[in-house]
C-alpha cells in the first residue's frame, strides 16, 4: 500500500425526499443569493427544479439561474455563468444536474475569482479560491457531488481538460436516487459505466490484498448488481440508491486510498475521442476503450488484474474477465467498438495526436504514440 | 437502503514516516502550544515520541505533556489534562497512542470549555465546541482517528460511557501502521476484533444487496485476511497498513452509509462488563458477547444474518458462521467465553443492572434485561 491522504470535507444528504433541505443548508451558512445552474430543463419534468426552488424561497435565497449545460459541457457556458454571478451578485453556486452541470459548476465558482477560467485547465493560471458550491444531483455517474475534479470541453480547440483543487469540493451534495428513476435506460447505464470505470482507474495500481482493492470490488459488483436490478425494474429505489452510493464511492477519494493517484490513462484516451467527437457519451466511450486499455496492459500488474477479472466478473482469465464485462455491455445495450461511436479507424492517428497532448501518459504502464494507437486498434476491431 | 448523511472532516496521512508532517500540520494551522496526550511510555520505546517531538521542535509548536492514560480511560486523568490544558494556555491538545488516548483526548478538547466534563457524558450539558484535535495513531482498533466520538470510565460508579459531536471530529490523524510491528500480538488480536466489531454493529441492519454491506464484507475479510497474515508474520508492513485501513473504515462513517446508526447494543454490553472489570480489554469483551448477541438476535434480520456467515466466514448458516468466528478467535489465542475474560457466571445479574442503565438498549432487537441476561448466559456457556 502507497502512503497517502485522505481528506474530503463534503457533506452528502442521501435519500428520498432530501431536496427540501437545500434551503436551510444555505441558509445556516449565511448564503443569500446563489447562482442556479442547470442543464437542458428535465429537472421541470420530473419536480428537482420545483423542489428546489420552493425550498429556495422559503429559507429567503435569492437566485440568478442560468440554464443550458450540455453533456461534454464547453467553456462558453461556463464563461456565460460567470459574468451572471458578477452582475447578479452571488455569493455561492448551486448546481442542479448531473455530472456536466456539476462540473461547469466547480469551473464556475473558481473562474469567478480568476482573470481567465481556461487558464486553470492550461496550467498557467493557479486556482486559489472559490465560491462555495452546493450541489443537487440527478445523475450518478461522475461522482463530481463528492469530489474536487472538474472536466471542461473546448470544442473549438479539440480539448478537454481537468482541473482539481480543494476548494472545489462542494459544500453540500444532496443525493435522492429516486429522482434518478425517470431516466433513461442509456444513462442509467452510463452512470454505472462511468462509476465503473473511475473504480477501475484505481483498481489495477494494486496488489491483490490491498483494503482499498477489496472495497473496489465490493462496490463494483454492487454497481453491475445494481444496473441489472435496474434493466429488469427501472423503479427499484433499492438499486437506484446503491448505485447512487456506488457511484459516489468510486470517486471520492475512498477507491483510490493507498493506490497513488490512480491510471487515468483510459480517461485521457476517452477525452482525446470525444474531443474530436463532442456527441460521444463520456461513459461510452470508456465502455469501449477500457476493456481495450486492460487487454493491452495486463501484464504490467498481472496478479492484480487476474483478481479483478476473477472477483469483479467470476471469470478465470483476464481474458474471460474483459469478454464478460463486453458481454454485460452488450446486454446493457450499450457500445462496444470504437464504431458503436461512430468513431472511424481512419481517425485513430488523429485521436492519439490528441491524447499525447496529455502528459505523461499513463501511470502503470506509460503509454507512447504507438501504444495509443494500439489500444485504439484493440478497441476498433473488439 | 435508509437515508444518511455523511461527513468526516478529519484529514487522515497515512504510511510509513507520515509522523515528522505533525509539526508542520500544526503550525499552518497557526497553532503554538499543544497539550501532548499520551499512554504509558511505549511511545518511548518504538521512537514515536522522539519523532513527534522533534517535528514539534522543528515547527516552533511548544508543548505541555500529560501521560498515564490507561486501558480502559478514567475521568480523572482526563480532568488532570484539562486542568493542565488552562495552567499552560495551550490552543490544541495532541494525542499520540491507541484509542484510549485519543478518546481521552476528545474529552479534554471539549471539556476545556466546559463546566464538567463528566455531565457531557451524563447527557446533561451539551458539548458545543472543542479545542482542535490533532492525533498520532499507534494502535489501529477504536477507529477514533477520524470519528466524532469518545468512550470514559468513571469506575467508581461502573460508568463506561459515550459521547459524540462534530467538534470532536480531529483535524489531523496521522497513521503510520510501521509503529505497530512491535506490538504485543495480544495488542494485534484486540485491534483486528474491535475493528471487526465496529463493521457488525453496522451489518445486521442492513439489506443483503445494500451497497455498505458489500463495503463491510470486503473490510472484514481484509481484516481477517490481516490478522492471519500478522500471526505469521508479525513484520509484515502490507498486513499492518491492510489492518489499520480497514479498522479506520470500520468506523469512520463509511460502514454506517444507510444503516441507520448502527445497531451497538454488544458495545453497551461490553462496556457492562468492563464497568464492573475494567482489567478486560474492550475488544476481548466484544470477542467474547458478539457471537453471543448474534446467536440470540439472528432472528431479527435473517438473510443479513445468513449473508454475513456466507461471506465473511464462507458458511452456509449462521451457527456455522458463529463457529467459524469462535474458532478464528482461538486460533487468535483471544477468549471466546466470559471465564476466559475472568468474569464469573454468578456477576451475570449485576451486570445486566448496569447494562440497563442505557436506554434504550438495541435498535435490530430492542433488549429487555432477560434477553441481556440470556446473552450473558450464552456467553458464559460458550
Amino acid at each position: 500500500m502507497n502512503n497517502f491522504s485522505f481528506h474530503n470535507p463534503t457533506q452528502v444528504l442521501f435519500g428520498k425526499d432530501t431536496i427540501p433541505q437545500i434551503g436551510e443548508e444555505l441558509a445556516k451558512r449565511g448564503h443569500k443569493k446563489v447562482l442556479l445552474l442547470a442543464g437542458g430543463g428535465s429537472i421541470q419534468q420530473n419536480g428537482v427544479y420545483e423542489h428546489t426552488v420552493r425550498s429556495l424561497e422559503a429559507a429567503g435565497i435569492a437566485r440568478a439561474e442560468c440554464w443550458g449545460v450540455q453533456a461534454n459541457p464547453v467553456l462558453s457556458k461556463v464563461r456565460e455563468a460567470i459574468a451572471l454571478c458578477h452582475s447578479e451578485g452571488v455569493d455561492a453556486v448551486l448546481a442542479v444536474g448531473g455530472g456536466s452541470v456539476l462540473d461547469s459548476a466547480k469551473a464556475v465558482a473558481c473562474g469567478f475569482y480568476m482573470n481567465d477560467v481556461w487558464a486553470a485547465f492550461e496550467k498557467t493560471e493557479a486556482i486559489t479560491r472559490a465560491l462555495p458550491l452546493f450541489t443537487i444531483l440527478t445523475l450518478s455517474a461522475t461522482g463530481s457531488e463528492m469530489n474536487m475534479f472538474a472536466v471542461l470541453t473546448k470544442p473549438e480547440e479539440h480539448k478537454k481538460w481537468a482541473i482539481g483543487h480543494p476548494a472545489l469540493y462542494p459544500v453540500v451534495s444532496i443525493v435522492d436516487p429516486s429522482v434518478q428513476t425517470s431516466l433513461p435506460w442509456r444513462q442509467t447505464v452510463c452512470g454505472g459505466v462511468d462509476s465503473l470505470s473511475h473504480i477501475m482507474e484505481f483498481y489495477f495500481i494494486g496488489k491483490p490484498g490491498d483494503t482499498t482493492v477489496a472495497v473496489n470490488t465490493a462496490v463494483s459488483r454492487t454497481i453491475i448488481q445494481s444496473v441489472d436490478a435496474l434493466q429488469r425494474s427501472p423503479e427499484d429505489y433499492e438499486a437506484r440508491a446503491n448505485l447512487a452510493w456506488g457511484s459516489t464511492l468510486a470517486l471520492n477519494g475512498i477507491s483510490g486510498c493507498g493506490l497513488n493517484f490512480g491510471e487515468w490513462s483510459t480517461h485521457m484516451l476517452e477525452h482525446a475521442v470525444s474531443a474530436h467527437h463532442p456527441q460521444v457519451a463520456h461513459a461510452e466511450g470508456l465502455a469501449v476503450l477500457f476493456p481495450a486499455w486492460i487487454e493491452y496492459c495486463q501484464a504490467s500488474n498481472p496478479d492484480t488484474f487476474r483478481a479483478w477479472a476473477e472477483r469483479v466478473w467470476d471469470s478465470p482469465t483476464v481474458e474471460a474477465g474483459v469478454a464478460a464485462f463486453r458481454n454485460r455491455l452488450r446486454q446493457w445495450e450499450g457500445p462496444v467498438r470504437l464504431a458503436d461511436l461512430g468513431v472511424d479507424a481512419a481517425e485513430i492517428p488523429a485521436i492519439a495526436d490528441t491524447a499525447m497532448l496529455t502528459q505523461p501518459l499513463g501511470s502503470l504502464r506509460p503509454l507512447s504514440r504507438q501504444d495509443v494507437v494500439n489500444i485504439l486498434e484493440i478497441a476498433a476491431a473488439a
